[in-house]
């Protein structure tokens, strides 16, 4: 499946967590807010690089994104929230007549972009064998506020057999711009997690003897400073319902071999 | 000689440029806006990493930085550069009388941060050993534009012996933050530089024989932006004058390794 394939089946209808669709490529978190905000949103991003790696920002009242030419960015996601003063306000399929004419339009890097480095590496991921979203969970960890911006870290959590977590970090690492190595490993209430089975966002995934759960920053953590922060308006996905870029994963590996 | 010192002795009135000054340590690029300019030069930002990795962002009005804190951004620079509509007004030691209350500073990485780890390995750097400032030069790139601000791409040029441009490439591509990997190795002419030896910026440099001239994205970059697009007001830092952080070189190193 190409993420052009993907984007039209979103565009028709369908409705899925896209973790494993169009392997290969990038995928991203939407956050769309009327432009007077916007500057606050960049900032935050700019200061919590780890969960808010910025991919592309749109001009104002644009749905195009030079991520994948010829996308919508209101239509091509399976699944939209759409946000008032900081309260969910509905979740939608599609978002074209809600796209103000002064939405300025975030993507930002998102951890199913590595999963398929992990699975190539003989990682497995539990949340796909068990046909779940990736469970993801609000933390005891402030991010550095940016003007009227503010709130806690979000994480991603995927359940790693204990032999094979430095793997996963040095294959994570790798891509900054999709959140990087995890920001934990190990015991959840070091990040003030007190139920792995009780997530926030996304599915519980239950884990196998000898794995070890671990954290990685997470692109939901823009619309926790949404709710924190009530901005009059926004748009995001849903949590696990991202953007499928025309970007290959491998763009976002940082190499340091010589040309 | 540590930051801090370095910084007192600017404050205190000596003006030079910092390469080689408080080596192990991140330099950055300064430049400095009204607020309602500030969107505009973050996203040209983020639209242009390789020349404008930004490391901070004050808040408005603020001359203190994350980067070093104790620092002032409108003293402990050598040297300043006050523009007025895109034209150079005034080259100062110092900027307290002009900082305005809703100026927003954004701290730029600097190539002068990865000399250490080039030195390091034996790499030679003719502008130190020439005692010169490093040259640079406006490109015929141009960067793709942010809102009012658009500007061509200006590169930094060090003269590199053809056997260890390879090496050159593996140090700096480690360290993205402060502009990575080179842009172009070899013909001036491709990068439209009609002669080296008449840098737009900073000294000439000699090449030794058997050297290449190896060109990096440049944090000088904003500054050509500013000619370019005419904001009614701004300070930068005056070309290899640089603001010198608490930050040590190797925060910026990106590391794939397990942890």
């Amino acid at each position: 499946m190409t993420p052009e394939q993907a984007r039209a089946a979103f565009r028709a209808g369908t409705v899925a967590p896209t973790s494993g669709w169009a392997a290969g490529f990038t995928q991203t978190n939407l956050i769309a807010v009327p432009r007077d905000w916007a500057y606050d949103v960049l900032l935050f991003c700019q200061r919590n690089p780890r969960p808010c790696p910025v991919l592309d920002v749109t001009d104002p009242g644009s749905t195009s994104t030079v991520l994948a030419p010829g996308a919508d960015l209101s239509r091509d996601l399976p699944r939209y929230r759409v946000w008032r003063h900081g309260e969910l306000a509905e979740e939608v399929d599609d978002v074209r007549g809600l796209w103000q004419e002064n939405l300025v339009a975030f993507s930002i890097g998102c951890s199913f972009t590595f999963e398929t480095g992990l699975l190539a590496a003989g990682i497995p991921l539990r949340h796909l064998e068990q046909g779940r979203n990736v469970p993801m969970y609000v933390t005891n960890r402030q991010c550095r506020p940016a003007g009227r911006l503010h709130g806690p870290l979000v994480v991603s959590m995927r359940p790693i057999p204990a032999g094979l977590v430095d793997e996963a970090t040095a294959i994570s690492g790798a891509m900054p711009a999709v959140h990087g190595a995890p920001v934990h490993a190990g015991d959840p209430a070091e990040l003030g997690i007190a139920d792995l089975a009780r997530p926030d966002f996304g599915d519980p995934v239950e884990a196998e003897p000898g794995d070890v759960p671990v954290f990685w920053a997470c692109g939901v953590t823009p619309q926790a400073a949404l709710m924190a922060s009530k901005p009059p308006f926004a748009i995001t996905h849903s949590p696990g319902h991202m953007f499928i870029t025309d970007r290959r994963d491998s763009e976002y590996r940082v190499t340091t071999a010589a040309r």
